[in-house]
C-alpha cells in the first residue's frame, strides 16, 4: 500500500474535525440585535474585501499560469499545479476568515456567560482555521503526488503548487496587512490621540474598518502565510530526495514519503492537542494559558513520537529523527524567546515602558533597540538547527528540520488565529454598550491572544527561515550547482548576497509607505466626519462606517501590487541577468537579512504594543499620562512593523526561493546574461 | 629609487600644508571675552574626555599588544605594528579635535564679519584634519614598508597596523557617538520640548556638553573612522599582491607600490582641491556650496589622472585604472544619492515633513521607510563597482576600487569635519547674545555643513563597505581558502552568514541602549537643575555645566566598552569555534547587512533632522506647530541613528575583517573546533 493514502485519510479527518468544531460554533448564541448588526457590518466589509482581492488575484493567477505554460522547459502541467496551489491557498484563507467573522459576536455573547466560555468559542474558531490549513495542504499535495509521482517531471511539477500558494500568500499578507494597519492607525490617531475617545468607540468612523482589518489581515493573511510555509517545506524536502539517496538516508520514494508522513503525524498530533485544550468551568487566566500551552506541548511530543514511528516503518536513517527534533525544538524555543522580548511580564518590554517617561523619542529608540536585540536567540537557534540537522542528515536534514518545526502547525495556528476573534469580540462588546465586566473578559482573552500570537509569530518566522533555506538548497540541486560552484570568492555570488540583503529593506520601505499613505487618507476621512457630521461627538448621529471600509479596501488593493510584484520579478531578473550563481547568493542574502528584519519588526512592534498596555495597567502614570501618550506613538509605529512589513517578509523569502526553484529548468538551459 | 619615497614626501607636504592652514586659523580673532570663555569651557570638556578616553584605550592597546605578542604564529612585530597603528590613529584624532576646538570661537568671530569669512576659517579647520589624517596614514604605512618589506613576514605585520587603527577607531566612534547623542538628546528634550527654550540656550545645563559632543563625536570619531578606512584599504590591497601577480596585473613589488602611489596621487590632488575652495568676498550660499563641490570634483579628476600616470610608470595592467575609476565614481554617486534622500530640497525628506502633520508616529514610520529605500542606490553602486573592478582586475581590483574611493579623502574629510566647527560656532553665537543676523550666518554655514556631511557620510559608508570586502578577500587568501572551499552549500558558511547578519543588529541595539541610558541620566540632571537652581529660568543664575559634561564623559566611557569588545571578540570566537570557512561567511554577512543598516540609519537620521528643519523654515505650520513637535520626535530618534549606531557600523565591519586577517596565521595552524 502506498503510505500516502494515510495522508489522505488524515486530511479527511481534518475536514470532519473542522466541521464538528464549526457546527459547535454555529450553534452558539449570537447575542443582542446590536451585536448581530455590528457583526454583520464586519462580515460585509470583510467579504467585500476578500471578493475584490480574489478578483485581483484571479487576474494575477491567470497571467502567471499562461507565462508558466508557454515558457519552454516549464509547460502546462507546471501551470496547472500553480493554479491548483493558488486555489487551495485561496480556499484556506476563505474558510478561516469565514469562520472568524461568524465567531466574533458569538464569542462576545459567550463572554457574557464566562471567560472560559469565551475562550472555548474563540479558540475553536481558530482551530477550524488551523486544522483546515493543514488538511487542505496535505490533501492538495497528495492529489499531486498520486497524479504525477510516476512522471519524470514530478519534481518540476510540485514546486508549481508551492508557487501558487506563495503567490496568493504575498498578496493576501501585504493587502490584508495594509488594510488592517491603515484602519487601525487611522482610528487610533484621530480617535485616541486627537479626540480622546476610547478604542473601538462607535463614534469613530474607522472603527468598523479596524475590526474588518483584524479579519482580513490577521486571520486570512496569517493563514495564507502558514499554508505556504507548510506546503513549501514539504515540497522542498521532496525535491531534495536525490540528496537523501546519495547520503544513504532513504530510497527516492521513501524520501518523498517521509515529509508527507511526518506532516501527517503532526496533523493527528495537532487534533489531539486541540482536544487537550480544556479548562474547568471557572478557570482563571493562568489556567487558560496553561491549557493552551499543554495542548501545544502535547502535540509536539506526539509529533516526535509519530516521526520516530514513521522513520522506523519506512526504514529510513535515524539521523532524520534528529533533524525533526532540531526543527521542533528550535521552533518552540523561538516562540518562547519572542514571548520574553514582547510580553510586559519581562524586563525588555518594561524598559520600553520606562523609556516612555522621557517622551516618544526615547520610546521609539528603546523599542527599536529591543527589537534588534531580540534577533539574537532566533538566529542562534536557527544556526544550531541547521548545523545539527546537517550533521545528522545532510542537506535533506535541513529541509526535514523545517518539516519538524511546521508539523504542529494545526494547533499553533489555532492558538494564533483565535486572537483576532477575541479582539473583534472586544470591539463588538465596546460598541454594544455591554457592561464593563464583559469588556474586561474580552480584554483578558485578547491579552492571552497577544501572548499566543507573539509565540505564533516567532514560530511563523522561524518556519519561514528554514523553509526558504530548504527551498534555496533545492534550487541549487535543481539548477545543477555543485559544491564548489557557489563560492564567496565569486563576485557574482557576492553581488547576489548584497542585492539579496537589499530586498527586505526595499520591500519594507514600500509596505510601510503603503500603510502610511492609506492611513493618511483614513485620518483625513475620520477627521472630516467629526467635523462635518453634526452631533457625532455627542453620540446623536452615526458616522459613515462604509466610507472608511471602502477607502481601506481600494487603497489596500492598489498598494499591495507593487511590493508583491517586486518580490516575483526580482529573482527572475537576477537569475536571467546575473545568472544562477548570483541567484543563489541573492536568496541566501535575502533569507538571512529577511529573517533578521522580520524578527526585529515583529518583536519591536509587539514590545511597543505591550509597553503601552503595561502603562495602561497603571504604571508610570497610567492612562492619559505623558508616558502613555509617548507609548501610544510607539504603538502606532509598531503596528505596521508587526502586522504588515514584518510578517510579509516571511512570505517574501519563501516566494523568491520557490520562484528560483520553479525557474531552475529555464536557468539550466538559458543561463544568465552576465554570470 | 623606491617609489615609496614619493609617498613620504607627500606625507611631509601634508604636514607643511596643515601647519600653514593652522597658523592662518590661529592668527584669527577669537571674539569677545564671553566667546572665549565659552570656547574655553568646550575645550576643557573635550580635552578632559579625550584624555580619559585615551587612558582607557592605553589599557586596551597594551592588553591586546601583549596577547598578539605571546600568541604563537603572530608575535611581537605584529604587536609593535598594532601599537604603532593605534598611536597614529590617536594622534590623528587629537590633532583634528585640537584644531576644531580652537576654530569654533574664531569661526563665530569671523562670521561677524561675513559669511565668506566664516566659511574660510571653519573649512580650513576641517582641512587641517583631513590633510593630517591622510598624511599620518601614508607616513605610518611608509615607515612600516621601509622597516619590513624585506621580511618574509611583511604581509603578516602590516595588518597589525590596521588593527591598531581600527581598534582605536571603534572606541572613539562609539564613545564619542554616545557622548554627543546623549548630550544632544538630553539638551533637546528638556530644553526644547519641556521648557520651550531655544537650541543652545545658556540656561540649559547640557548645552556645553552638547557642544563638546560635536567635537568628540563628529570630529574625533569621524577622523578615526576614515583614518581606519584609509589605511585598511591600502593594507588590504597590499596583502592581495599575490592575487595580482597570479592575474598578471603586476609584479609583487609593483602590487605593493600601487596602492601607496595611487593614495599619494590622491593626497596631492586633495591639497590642490582645498586650494580650489575659494569664493568672492560677498558670496551667497549657493556659491559656497559650489566652491566646495568644485574642490572635491577637481580632486577626483586629478586623482584619476595621477592613477593613470602611476600605472603607466609602474608598468602595471591597465585594468587597474578601471578599478580605480569604478571606486572613485561609485563613491561620488553614493554621496550624491545620500544627499538626495536626506536634503529637504528633494521629495523624500519633504514627505517626512508632510507625514509630521499626522503626528510623531507617522513621522517615524515615514522617515524609517525613507531610510530603508535610500539603501537602493548605494547597494546597486557597490555591486556595480565590485563587478566592474573584478572584471578588469580580479580580486585585487576590488581592493583597488576601495583605494579609488578613498583617494580623495583629504578633501572629502575636510568638507565633512568643518560642519561641527560651524555648529559649535553657532552655539557660541547663541550663548554670547550676538545679534541674530550673526546666528543666521552660522546657521547658513551649519546648513551647508549638513549637506556636505550627508555626502561625506554616504562616502564613509561606501568606503567602509569596499574596504571591509577587500579585507575579507585578503583574509581568505591569508588563511588559504580556495575558490571551492567556501560554498553556500556548506552549512558552516551558511551558519556564518546568519551570525554575521546578526552582528550589526546586536551592535546597534547595544549602542542605542547606551545612548538611551546616558541620555536618561542627563535629562534627569538638567531637570534637577531647572528645579533646584533658583533664578535659572529667569537667566539670573548659571547652570552647572560641568556636571553634565562629567556625567556624559563617565557614561560614554563606560558604555563604549561592551559593543567595542563584542566586535573584537566575535570574529575570534567564530573563527576558533566554527572555523575559518564559517568566519568568511560571517564576514560577508556582517559586511552586507552592516552596510545596509549603516546606510539606512544614517539616511533615516539625516532625513528626520532635515524634515524638522524644513518645517522650521515655515512649512506645515512652522516652528511650534504640532507638526514641528512631531518632527522633533523624529529628530530625537534620528540622532543616535545617524551619529552613533550607523557610523559605528562602518568601523565594526572593517574591524572584524581586519581581525580575521590578523588571526589568519593562527587559524591556518589551529583550525576551528567544529568546522
Amino acid at each position: 500500500m502506498d503510505p500516502v493514502i494515510i495522508a489522505v485519510i488524515a486530511g479527511a479527518l481534518c475536514f470532519a474535525f473542522a466541521a464538528f468544531l464549526a457546527m459547535y460554533i454555529l450553534r452558539q448564541d449570537q447575542g443582542s440585535e446590536r451585536m448581530r448588526e455590528i457583526s454583520q457590518a464586519i462580515k460585509e466589509g470583510a467579504m467585500a474585501f476578500l471578493r475584490r482581492e480574489y478578483q485581483v488575484l484571479a487576474v494575477f493567477v491567470v497571467v502567471i499560469a499562461i507565462i508558466l505554460g508557454v515558457v519552454p522547459y516549464l509547460g502546462w502541467w507546471v501551470a496547472l499545479s500553480f493554479v491548483f496551489g493558488a486555489v487551495c491557498s485561496g480556499v484556506a484563507g476563505f474558510i478561516g476568515m469565514n469562520m472568524a467573522i461568524r465567531s466574533n459576536a458569538r464569542t462576545a455573547a459567550a463572554a457574557e456567560k464566562s471567560l472560559n466560555q469565551g475562550l472555548r468559542v474563540s479558540f475553536r474558531s481558530g482551530a477550524v482555521m488551523g486544522i483546515c490549513v493543514v488538511g487542505i495542504g496535505i490533501i492538495g499535495l497528495s492529489v499531486l503526488y498520486f497524479a504525477f509521482h510516476g512522471s519524470v517531471d514530478f519534481l518540476q511539477i510540485i514546486p508549481g503548487f508551492g508557487f501558487g500558494a506563495s503567490g496568493v500568500a504575498i498578496f493576501a499578507r501585504v493587502g490584508g496587512g495594509i488594510y488592517t494597519n491603515a484602519a487601525d492607525t487611522g482610528a487610533d490617531i484621530v480617535g485616541k490621540v486627537e479626540q480622546g475617545i476610547p478604542e473601538d468607540d462607535p463614534r469613530n468612523a474607522a472603527v468598523i474598518a479596524d475590526l474588518v482589518g483584524d479579519n482580513v489581515g490577521d486571520v486570512a493573511g496569517m493563514g495564507a502565510d502558514l499554508f505556504e510555509s507548510y506546503v513549501d517545506s514539504i515540497i522542498a524536502t521532496m525535491t531534495l530526495a536525490t540528496v537523501a539517496v546519495v547520503a544513504g538516508l532513504a530510497s527516492t520514494e521513501t524520501a518523498w514519503w517521509l515529509p508527507m508522513m511526518i506532516a501527517t503525524g503532526g496533523i493527528v498530533a495537532s487534533i489531539i492537542g486541540v482536544f487537550c485544550v480544556r479548562v474547568g468551568k471557572k478557570a482563571e487566566m493562568s489556567a487558560l494559558l496553561n491549557a493552551l500551552r499543554r495542548g501545544t506541548f502535547a502535540a509536539s511530543i506526539l509529533t516526535a513520537a509519530f516521526a520516530a514511528l514513521t522513520i522506523y516503518f519506512l526504514g529510513a536513517g535515524w539521523g532524520i529523527l534528529w533533524a525533526v527534533l532540531a526543527g521542533l525544538i528550535a521552533g518552540m524555543v523561538i516562540g518562547e524567546s519572542t514571548n520574553y522580548f514582547t510580553s510586559y511580564a519581562f524586563g525588555p518590554t518594561r524598559r520600553v515602558s520606562q523609556a516612555s517617561q522621557t517622551g516618544a523619542g526615547t520610546t521609539i529608540t528603546s523599542g527599536f533597540a529591543n527589537g534588534l536585540m531580540s534577533t539574537l536567540p532566533p538566529i542562534i537557534l536557527i544556526v544550531i538547527a541547521i548545523l545539527v540537522a546537517h550533521y545528522f542528515a545532510g542537506m535533506y536534514g535541513i529541509a526535514i528540520a523545517g518539516i519538524g518545526m511546521l508539523s504542529t502547525l494545526g494547533i499553533t495556528l489555532a492558538t494564533d488565529a483565535y486572537g483576532p476573534v477575541a479582539d473583534n469580540a472586544g470591539g463588538i462588546v465596546e460598541m454594544s454598550d455591554l457592561p464593563p465586566e464583559i469588556r474586561e473578559r474580552t480584554d483578558a482573552l485578547d491579552a492571552l491572544g497577544n501572548t499566543t500570537a507573539a509565540t505564533g509569530k516567532g514560530f511563523a518566522i522561524g518556519a519561514a527561515g528554514l523553509t526558504a533555506l530548504a527551498l534555496m538548497l533545492s534550487y541549487t540541486q535543481a539548477v545543477g550547482i555543485g559544491f564548489g560552484d557557489i563560492s564567496l570568492l565569486d563576485p557574482y555570488v557576492v553581488a547576489g548576497i548584497f542585492l539579496g540583503v537589499l530586498m527586505p529593506a526595499i520591500f519594507c520601505a514600500l509596505t510601510l509607505n503603503a500603510v502610511g499613505t492609506t492611513a493618511f487618507t483614513i485620518i483625513n476621512e475620520v477627521r472630516r466626519q467629526f467635523r462635518e457630521i453634526k452631533g457625532l461627538m455627542e453620540g446623536e448621529a452615526r458616522p459613515e462606517y462604509g466610507k472608511c471600509v471602502d477607502i481601506c479596501t481600494k487603497a489596500a488593493l492598489k498598494q499591495m501590487i507593487l511590493p508583491s510584484l517586486l518580490t516575483i520579478v526580482a529573482p527572475v531578473l537576477i537569475g536571467l541577468i546575473l545568472g544562477p550563481r548570483a541567484l543563489a547568493g541573492f536568496l541566501i542574502g535575502a533569507i538571512a537579512a529577511g529573517f533578521l528584519i522580520a524578527v526585529m519588526m515583529a518583536n519591536a512592534g509587539g514590545s511597543w504594543d505591550n509597553a503601552k498596555k503595561w502603562i495602561e495597567a497603571g504604571h508610570f502614570g497610567g492612562k492619559g499620562s505623558d508616558a502613555h501618550k509617548a507609548a501610544v506613538v510607539g504603538d502606532t509605529v509598531g503596528d505596521p512593523f508587526k502586522d504588515t512589513s514584518g510578517p510579509s517578509l516571511n512570505i517574501m523569502i519563501k516566494l523568491m526561493s520557490i520562484i528560483a526553484l520553479v525557474m531552475a529548468p529555464v536557468l539550466v538551459s538559458v543561463g544568465g546574461l552576465l554570470g
